[in-house]
């Protein structure tokens, strides 16, 4: 308990009272501030049952000794502010995506972070469930093979928002879980990205992108506000073996197919002559590992108190933040250039 | 029976007994020739207990005067010749897709069944199961609304096909769909198209092709030869309904959503504020319609003979093939080009 | 606030935590204690956040005046004596299943609140999901026609429990959920029980309940400790409609069939001839229609509540409990004499 | 070719035609004569490109000496005396479920079979898919350990049949496959059957069976004409695996489970202390094994060739069909006397 990390969650909206029950579950933290605009909606989210102080007040939570970290869960326009001024505070901060605005605005955020020596987290909730770790740890210790292809489908009647294309608001899960999964210095070179608008909202509501990886692979993401029924699936194809994540499938979650496409050496033949290359198809069991169910915000929570007690940077730190926030300003420049790849300059 | 058709099959290969079986079941339609350069080969299609003859001769089949139609299923690269020859000797004409190898080729086909006044169709399959019959009639009685979005996946560990990629292969499939499905005047207007091949077979082996149609929607069609699960989905969204498509589910093959997105109309507002744009969420049942369970082949051969005995078009005649070859071209062309939208000329 | 009810939870263990979250929920209850023999696991619960008290003397939980109600959910063993004393000390009293330990013990419970005015509810909480809700209203207004059977599933790798074989553990939510959704004046009229003991457990951990209800249909329920797999359904065939409740697919809870089987009356045959019956097969639409999600434990504390401030017998009182006993019983007595059918005093 | 089998299918009502299809593409087999009674339904099933003859006189095939073997598929009263013939003029016999009409004489059959050295097999067909073969790959090779339960449900809006009731109708299926699939030494020896007949149709429609196995397992079947929607689907749990085998599920039919309970020795307990006994839990990954797709009545068809071919009894003789009459007959014993256990005599 001595060990514990005074935290106020800034932002008592959509996510903001997720962020509270889980850091209460968290043995290392000592939940100490509920801030928000609106006091009234943070004193309503803490309920009538709770020792934890709501307030309206950043400054004095800034000014509070015992609050050695924040939980930033307001709109990405006040990220920027919001984080700076902590960081100037000596506060370790995690942040909601996207990590700020702009792109500049994050690499300046970034840069403090690390003079200072604190930590500088992105809230990548998907990254700390239990399907993407065991997907990352297929593709890291090589069983998935090389990655050939990827194609994650993120669809359901979403709430339309008034400020934000449908990328900017979903796509950002697609790409902080394909940052993580990609096997060291596997990234995106190139984005191309079409958008779709519909029911005229003025942006696009269907979006699709398709990314160029630095292996060759391709990586495809396909978000839409305007299904009626929700898909989460992720393929992730290898030459050894393909995973197919079906996040709406709690009983099946991952399924692991030991199947694919081998091309084999062509030995007498002419090896220019294309039309005989001869393929071979493998065909095998499909295993579905053992997942342990666990809250993948919890585990988030948890890997950020340990990166501050541990003086070590988070799983998903800012940077890793920075990488999702350059593909998708690079998908707008797409967008507005009628769809063609936009190159990126890969910062890893 | 004395309305009957004599039909010849051509090409005893993947297909071949597929058309040779349904042609034996159809009414109207007399089978007397399975034709293949192999003659052997047909002769082991048609089996030990058949009266249908088997033979190389092309030749044969077309001097015979009891033939009025020839169906057939030969290499893309012979359509042309064989389908040509067999109108020029008065014969009507079933061909498999693609239509011939070339555009030009394509055009020149229909125009020749149009000089002779003879059938000729496209064997587009799919657009004989009840399911596409289905969501045809909620597109055109206007049940679903205007058309806002559709987004079509087939993917399986296919084939590798030596000498055509993976859109010309399987996107044949979807387009020819969507062609039918399509309410009167809307068609795609522009096509991008991405493919990547990471296997090293010379050729794309997963594709994507986005499609801008004439009334402002988009379609998107993701075709992949690579992944271990079998995928046919088409998602259709309309302004009133949505209709999800799932061909490997044979219990529930099309479900109904009623619900969608209405942007209501800002009434008190500054109309050119889009952030203020109000939308409403509705909400509804799933339908799942009671299907006809019926071999769509079936159905296809029964529209090929009611054509010829009723001397009018059939529903997929060959100027639908047309059109999806014109399509195929222009991703083609946005392949070479590194996908930005190509603009068709509307042929419709 | 001042029609709130002030609440004890009594028991940490299990289930104890889920009744505290969502009575803390509940605007017309006022949670002031939980109440366990381990007082250091009630305050675990609680958590380091709580204004709740936690204790582990029940007489000052009955002897604390601003306690108006006690929701019970320990070991079956206790609920007779922990509720009668509630009651005598003119507590309202919520209770997990079953009742009690004896049937006994259980009508003396209900005549004692029923003498005190007081509600005595049973926690029957799936009877407060959408889906039985909406099975209730189908089968109530007759849109399903009349009832022709019903099968229960709900088997998964449970908990193995020490003192109570499977009937007892699980088949009191199945029975619950008929007793909810059976018509009026319809119920069990006799009921066989087989069960299997394969891991020498010495008590069954398979089992199945047959019953015969008194509209001359058949209820069914297999409940099972050592399956894999989680299965939870339920169909109520009727003769207009068919309903399955499959509670594992949360997009699509019940499906309602209109499909049947209609006898036909047997107009110019001989009456007796069963042979000649004509049946006739209808085949329609399956609607799946949209349901409200909600915390079903929420609107079971909710309707506690209610039925204490309107001084009116609960959806699920205590005579539901003793039905679900009763059946419970005569079930021990048919597996006790080999599986025949056990007749029961219809106590409604 | 030389070693061909001259065979005559009898019936061309429902199944007659799947006969004659598949012992057309049956290398060994030479089909000579579809005989019906209705001569013109036998012809139109043979439709008008066949070799094959068809007739409506049985007495005309057995007098062919070219036919060596029948294929009975006609109203289950009729088996016996059609097989008898048949045997007597020295041919071999496949008879579809039931074997016959009566428990003595499915004996006599297989007596005559015996005693002429002829093959009398049933078509058991389920037994001949890949999903079975491997179930009972995994039952023999002891991967599945010991059997604990079996769980068959099938049920779906079926043709409600006119002279037998469900239990006759669909529960041979369940049944032989069973019979295939259990280790040797392993069989019913107790059967409580159960039924419904909610429509007034004069005999039972809803039937439930359950089977005490001499291991001390317990298998239940439960078969339905009333459902709209077709299940079918088998849990057999073993003390090392589960498999649930759903043929429902094309890509998935088979899912191995290697999870299940362990029952710890109670080492310093008291041993005859159930409530301290320790069960341990054991939860690992789901295998589905990749299966070979194929028709089931083709591999059927082959392995009655086979036995005739290598004179050795077929893999579903008929003693298998006498043991599952034997069951069917035990269990009419408990429908007619209130539900409760009939033993059989092991007739193995």
């Amino acid at each position: 308990m001595n060990a514990s990390i005074g935290l106020a969650v800034i932002g008592a909206g959509y996510w903001g009272p997720n962020l509270v029950r889980n850091a209460m579950a968290t043995e290392a933290i000592d939940v100490r501030w509920l801030c928000d605009l609106d006091v009234d909606r943070a004193r309503e989210v803490l309920g009538r049952y709770s020792t934890i102080s709501a307030t309206d007040s950043y400054d004095a939570v800034l000014d509070d000794p015992a609050v050695q970290a924040v939980a930033i869960a307001t709109p990405a326009a006040s990220h920027f502010p919001l984080a700076m001024a902590a960081l100037d505070a000596g506060k370790h901060v995690l942040v909601e995506k996207p990590l700020t605005g702009s792109l500049d605005d994050g690499r300046k955020l970034v840069q403090a972070a690390e003079d200072r020596g604190l930590v500088l987290m992105c809230d990548h909730t998907y990254c700390y469930t239990s399907a993407v770790q065991e997907l990352r740890r297929l593709v890291h210790t090589g069983e998935l093979g090389q990655v050939q292809f990827i194609d994650s489908v993120r669809i359901n009647l979403g709430l339309v928002q008034p400020d934000v294309n449908v990328l900017w608001d979903l796509a950002p899960h697609d790409l902080s879980i394909l940052d993580y999964l990609l096997p060291p210095g596997v990234g995106a070179v190139a984005v191309a990205a079409h958008g779709a608008d519909p029911i005229g909202h003025g942006m696009p509501c269907v979006g699709y992108l398709t990314l160029r990886l630095s292996n060759g692979a391709m990586a495809h993401v396909h978000v839409n506000w305007l299904s009626p029924i929700k898909i989460r699936t992720m393929v992730v194809g290898g030459s050894q073996r393909t995973v197919v994540w079906d996040d709406m499938n709690p009983s099946q979650r991952l399924a692991v197919y030991d199947r694919g496409v081998d091309r084999l050496a062509p030995r007498d033949l002419d090896p220019d002559d294309r039309k005989q290359m001869r393929i071979s198809y493998r065909s095998g069991d499909m295993v579905a590992p053992a997942l342990t169910e666990r809250e993948a915000l919890r585990a988030m929570m948890t890997e950020f108190a340990s990166s501050i007690l541990e003086h070590r940077p988070p799983a998903t730190g800012g940077v890793a933040g920075l990488r999702v926030m350059e593909i998708l300003e690079a998908a707008e420049e797409s967008l507005r250039t009628g769809g063609s790849f936009v190159t990126m300059e890969d910062t890893r």
